[in-house]
């Protein structure tokens, strides 16, 4: 009989993004996802019990580890968790993630139980959202715009000094540091965390995910890549704009134009069914006819337009489904992705223009209301 | 001759500490980590080509993946790029983390590569803090320390309403939510991050990890457990103390004093050589005989000491090596471990008093200096 079951494995160390949306339940700690049939459990030490039992969804068995490994016999050969997890529950077989520890597997089929990876997604239908996730998203990409508009604000009211700094009311110069800090502690005080925001000023900006340090430059482009997860649901938000203080080089303005025409153009294509290749191609194409084509400089450093034009949003900051050149399926009704073409260059800095959207029926929903102008006055 | 050189791989979903120890390179996406008879190298996206260069170690080489993956022919019958690595540089067996994915292991394994998961650390020299750590564990420990004084002074400045609340001067409840944002905004201000700030009053207390919400009670333990990240570094803080707004319940007042107890115990047995699982069995024999034993109660739910005494804080916040009764092994000097005796129970709630400390030759440093006081006035 058990041959027939579908029995499903997740446990990995840290927090899992998969775990999360199969379980409703989050832990620094390992802890360990398992379906049998469909039935969802989750086995955690004594330490989460009492909180996994409040925090898990619905339906979702709460196990103490301990009693899991008690269940062997004393005398048994082998004292493994897993190995007295599939026995208590009469399990052959196994499919787990690709990213499944090696260590676990290696002992689980040593002890005769199968153990098969699955290629690709754990929960394919995470993809999909629920408007209860469009919801959440909807919320996070709130906040993140809210941010983004109080960046703006800081380069609109600084000065510029003899030296072509940012200058702050205060006297002090604007720092990449010090937009960061302010951006990341308001979303704090909204329950949001964010680390690694990118505020990177001049040639920084040429590194797409350099985060930026310093004085900002006026006149040269400044990437403002903005990323908090909310810590109530887990969800993600991302949107990047790049502004420039004052007038920017003919250079910098032809690459911005040439962007935004990218996002443009791939904005007009999304739709459901529309092939997640597709869309990356179009925006490549758009910019190579600028004139921007990818290529590594006398340095080996890569320029152009070196990374994919999005990426689902979720429970993960990047998950599916991807618009890049690897993605040849079509997109699904309700997936949420980023469109963000860039150019990059050590000669110039660096360009990017991140949207967030929902994909739908006929075309999409874009979270981003915020319009996209490089200078500001 | 390739069979008699160690070679050691990372590669995971992820942020990993392993990696960030070995390479000095972190990064949100997975990138890839390498040894070859003790030569490093990290072999990441295009994305972060550049940012890698400028970050990583001395001594660590920076390699652009698709490079690796072009050098196998056209013709190749498996493209992947772990295929490709071990090809390229003539590797017949991997020695890798148990954590490896299983995906990329049954794949290298289907291409006649061995692939060998470690047993334990892969860095054992983790354990053992550097003096530059040190620094860094000492600067984390200030500002977690500095945050715990902060919290202690927004409970002792509020007063009690008629409910037995506790209410800010400006009239407003003081609740755990606002603590944590607080407490959290102020971290970001220092380059720190910190989520599931804990600050849970009353019965939340009871559940070791439940963050806590709603007002906080007077006359009732809060337990406060703050760890923050050095965005920076990469080191963690971690440190608790439980206060009590006015009067406590003698139940309350007797938890507290044999937790205390304990900690002293444990602290006075702590330095280089002592074994692990003997310090966490001195300070629960300690409680033990002050009547609190652990069990479940009535509704299965775990009361008493139910967790492990310590652990270690570096790059991971719960690392190696464990006060647990796990660890049969001697603690080696310059270890970093918390010490962390709790009580809990959901008829009165619970306390938990954590300590950082440096074990030395002689005995420990600790970090945190601020004194173990319940009743806060």
């Amino acid at each position: 009989m058990q041959n027939n079951r579908i029995c499903r494995l997740i446990s990995a160390p840290g927090s899992n993004s998969d775990i999360l949306y199969g379980s409703g339940f989050n832990a620094a700690d390992e802890f360990t996802y398992f379906e049998i049939d469909g039935k969802r459990f989750i086995a955690v030490s004594v330490l989460e019990f009492s909180r996994a039992l409040e925090e898990a969804k619905e339906g979702v068995t709460v196990l103490d580890r301990m009693d899991i490994i008690r269940s062997l016999p004393q005398d048994a050969p082998c004292r493994d968790f897993f190995v007295a997890l599939s026995k208590k529950y009469d399990v052959s077989r196994w499919i787990v993630p690709d990213s499944f520890p090696l260590g676990y597997a290696d002992l689980l089929r040593k002890n005769g139980i199968d153990v098969e990876p699955v290629h690709g997604d754990f929960f394919p239908q995470r993809a999909e959202k629920t408007p209860d996730e469009i919801r959440k998203i909807r919320h996070a990409m709130k906040v993140t715009q809210n941010a983004m508009v109080s960046v703006r604000d800081m380069i609109e009211s600084a000065s510029v000094n003899t030296h072509g700094m940012l200058v702050r009311k205060n006297g002090d110069l604007l720092t990449s540091e010090f937009v960061r800090r302010e951006v990341e502690a308001e979303f704090k005080r909204q329950s949001y965390t964010a680390d690694r925001t990118i505020i990177a000023g001049g040639i920084q900006g040429s590194a797409p995910h350099c985060i930026g340090e310093g004085p900002l430059p006026a006149g040269k482009p400044i990437v403002c890549d903005i990323f908090p997860r909310s810590d109530e649901t887990g969800y993600w938000g991302d949107m990047t704009r790049t502004f420039c203080k004052g007038k920017a080089a003919p250079v910098v303005v032809r690459a911005y134009e040439s962007v935004r025409r990218a996002s443009e153009k791939a904005l007009a294509m999304l739709k459901a069914g529309i092939v997640g290749a597709d869309v990356h191609v179009c925006a490549a194409r758009s910019m190579e006819s600028d004139g921007f084509t990818a290529h590594k400089n006398a340095n080996g450093i890569p320029c152009g337009f070196i990374h994919g034009l999005g990426h689902g949003v979720g429970l993960d900051i990047h998950e599916q489904p991807r618009l890049a050149p690897s993605n040849k399926h079509p997109l699904e009704c309700n997936s949420v992705v980023s469109v963000e073409p860039g150019l990059y260059d050590p000669d110039w800095g660096g360009i990017r223009l991140e949207d967030l959207v929902l994909v739908t029926k006929d075309g999409y929903e874009n979270f981003c209301t915020m319009e996209k102008e490089l200078e500001v006055r």
